[in-house]
């Protein structure tokens, strides 16, 4: 019998850990710099906070966690799998961590300070067919401010993308819409319920020409007339300043769309006071979970590699009304940690020293050496060094072998004659280099 | 309708993270300095790899996942819930960092460097039943070294828990024990069944005396003639040595008594050399999870406090074995971060400044302010010093309110005579105090 993790989830190894922590810490390090502060949230929620909240697929796709004790005793659908488990089942796991923000806004609302910035970094769980870079357990490591209306907070958002990516060494464009706009260019042609196949045929002008977009737009049903209409639409073109200018012309009988418009423009003029290494793309294709947004949205891709959506976010009106508290209006985002990890180890980014566990093993000759070798140890720990005996006189290859396997770059070999001597003879493993110091020498060598 | 977080689970607010993260950090820094390195296992294992490892109860409080898709479709035994919940459930929730350890270096331990030294600070799930201090969901902070009988290895584990302790702030009694010597007990006076009995027994002796106490064991089953032969073991006492050298002529013909004796005085003996601030007491009471120890256990408790356990642990011989790899020797404890919490908290221990979040906050008084304020911000996160902007240009003395709430120190005011001497007022929040800066003397008064 094969003992190993469930499909879909994994174990993290030494090496691993140290370079997803890594990530982690350059992503926490950067919301603290903005005054965001952590919170956490259990890894299960009441079903009944869950249901209902990511769509039908969303609804299968939650792990469902069985009552304990008797729970046949309530259970009476046995023929109908769904009723059934509402039945046996009370509670799920996370499944993001937006809506358990929302439910954690709604119950703590007295104790929180608003505007509020809050940062987490949690695994949440997906029922989803396991593939390549999809897994059923995965971090995610959100950002929000939850009751303001202010663009400033959008504009933070992107100081923050650009930040942690500046960081991390990843080149990346962030490509920013604003549902408003969208909103409009449904309303230019009155039809707002084919705004998805509107702005999905939009995003292959590039690819495929004017004319086989309208041609798919036809396919699903558009008027030739109305298409008409969005021509000068589908023909956007310049630098984010003339196609906004352009939409604006466009949308002048659509206050909506005037509205997007400047949010749009006043988040561009911030941002370019502040220089940015990452481009940004005022791109109207970009759509992202339309039902939820209701302003600003942004999605950032590595500029030098094909994987997906490294960080995606937007502005929504009324996230924690489905909790019973309406109108507080927030902006928030969400890195996601593999995707960041694949692009960091395809393009060769990750820090060399991440790998190195201790700095210095002492090799164990035997009780008399090992009982000085405790003390000697003890010495540089109190300094902050990391430090380590093995702890059985093994054979000096496997010892060495042992501190090769860790990438730990310095052995000290104390014998009878170090003992005599009270001194250290320090091997750099990597050159091969062998110094005699005293214990006082060895902590400023180690130190520095 | 209350959208609550389930019975037994907890949200962590920012001033409880920060706290938290401080346990978790500490004790994180004490494994590295030794040379432990981090893994992470899924929150969910497969049943087959948890089931009968914690016994009846264990199996019984387990969090089990039901399957997703047609679960009802394979279910035959809807008149036995434990049957039934095989047939729909193949996951449940880590109900410990042991066994998914142990299940980790089985699957990866051709990917590992023995012997293998690592930490895990994860939470864990358990079916109990809420009450004060006891969770569903909960953190084990857990260090084990797998793959060697040194005696090193135990004290190293002593060396973490006075570190820890000892940075934290908090007194400690580390009480230690060793399995061999409770067997030899058991042997002594061949009642080797009724280990537990006897130990729950010599425990009361300080509290009710001798005789109460053979009393006790007449109830419990035992002989006159046994309990005779019990007696030396019951009044036990003196130093740590003395107990020792007593136990020693007890066990004259006890090869496991012996060898028991000798690993205490050895590790004693080590640790005396270390000079601890933590008492150390060899205690023949302490008996922890005795079918699982094979060797040295511990068991550390707060010296000013009646909180229980902070830490506990000891050495297993077979840990791998249920999942095919025997014979690899470990020695690990845990960390109770809840328990540690409390501590802390009874005692007045958390750092003061772990409650801040920002460092400064520039107040907002309106758009042409806010775009210089922007630029002033961003100069100093760059010197790393954490800033916010109010995101609004609100009542200052709501501003102030926010600033207060989140013990920001510093407020910036910005207004038009400020913007055009290019200098900021900085109020410090605590004494009123006010002072005007150009910005490079505002970054390094706060770098400071």
């Amino acid at each position: 019998m094969k003992y190993t993790v469930p499909k879909g989830t994994r174990d993290f190894l030494p090496a691993q850990m140290l370079q997803r922590n890594y990530i982690f810490q350059t992503i926490s390090t950067v919301y603290q710099l903005h005054g965001f502060v952590p919170i956490e949230t259990p890894a299960m929620e009441n079903l009944s906070t869950l249901m209902g909240k990511y769509g039908e697929e969303g609804d299968r796709l939650l792990f469902k966690i069985l009552n304990s004790g008797n729970f046949l005793e309530k259970a009476s659908h046995f023929d109908d799998p769904k009723k059934l488990t509402t039945e046996i089942c009370e509670r799920g796991l996370r499944y993001d961590l937006t809506v358990p923000f929302a439910r954690f806004v709604v119950q703590h609302q007295n104790e929180l300070t608003f505007p509020f910035k809050r940062y987490q970094i949690q695994p949440v769980w997906r029922g989803d067919r396991p593939q390549k870079g999809r897994y059923r357990e995965f971090y995610q490591c959100d950002g929000d401010v939850i009751g303001s209306n202010s663009l400033l907070n959008e504009l933070e958002f992107l100081q923050i993308i650009n930040e942690v990516f500046e960081k991390l060494g990843i080149r990346v464009v962030v490509k920013l819409n604003n549902r408003k706009i969208l909103a409009a260019i449904a309303a230019l042609i009155g039809q707002e319920d084919k705004l998805i196949d509107i702005t999905v045929a939009i995003d292959k002008m590039d690819k495929i020409g004017i004319d086989q977009v309208k041609e798919e737009l036809l396919g699903k049903g558009l008027k030739e007339e109305v298409i008409q209409k969005l021509t000068p639409v589908l023909l956007l073109d310049g630098s984010n300043a003339e196609k906004l200018l352009k939409l604006q012309d466009l949308f002048v009988e659509i206050p909506i769309g005037q509205k997007g418009v400047e949010e749009m423009q006043t988040l561009l003029a911030f941002a370019n006071d502040l220089a940015f290494s990452s481009t940004i793309d005022f791109d109207i294709t970009l759509a992202r979970g339309l039902n939820y947004y209701t302003g600003t949205i942004f999605e950032v891709k590595s500029a030098d590699t094909s994987i997906g959506s490294l960080c995606g976010g937007g502005r929504y009106d009324d996230l924690t009304g489905i909790f019973g508290l309406p109108n507080l209006s927030g902006v928030g985002i969400s890195f996601g940690a593999d995707r960041i990890y694949d692009t960091l180890e395809e393009l060769n980014l990750f820090p060399q020293n991440l790998q190195q566990s201790s700095k210095i093993l002492f090799c164990n000759f035997g009780e008399k050496e090992e009982k000085q070798c405790i003390l000697w140890a003890e010495k540089l720990r109190k300094e902050g060094i990391k430090t380590e005996i093995y702890p059985e006189n093994a054979k000096l290859k496997k010892q060495i072998g042992y501190a090769d396997a860790k990438r730990i770059p310095f052995v000290a070999l104390v014998g009878e004659q170090e003992l005599a001597e009270q001194k250290v003879s320090l091997k750099n493993l990597a050159t091969g280099e062998q110094i005699s110091l005293k214990i006082e020498e060895l902590v400023n060598f180690l130190k520095n």
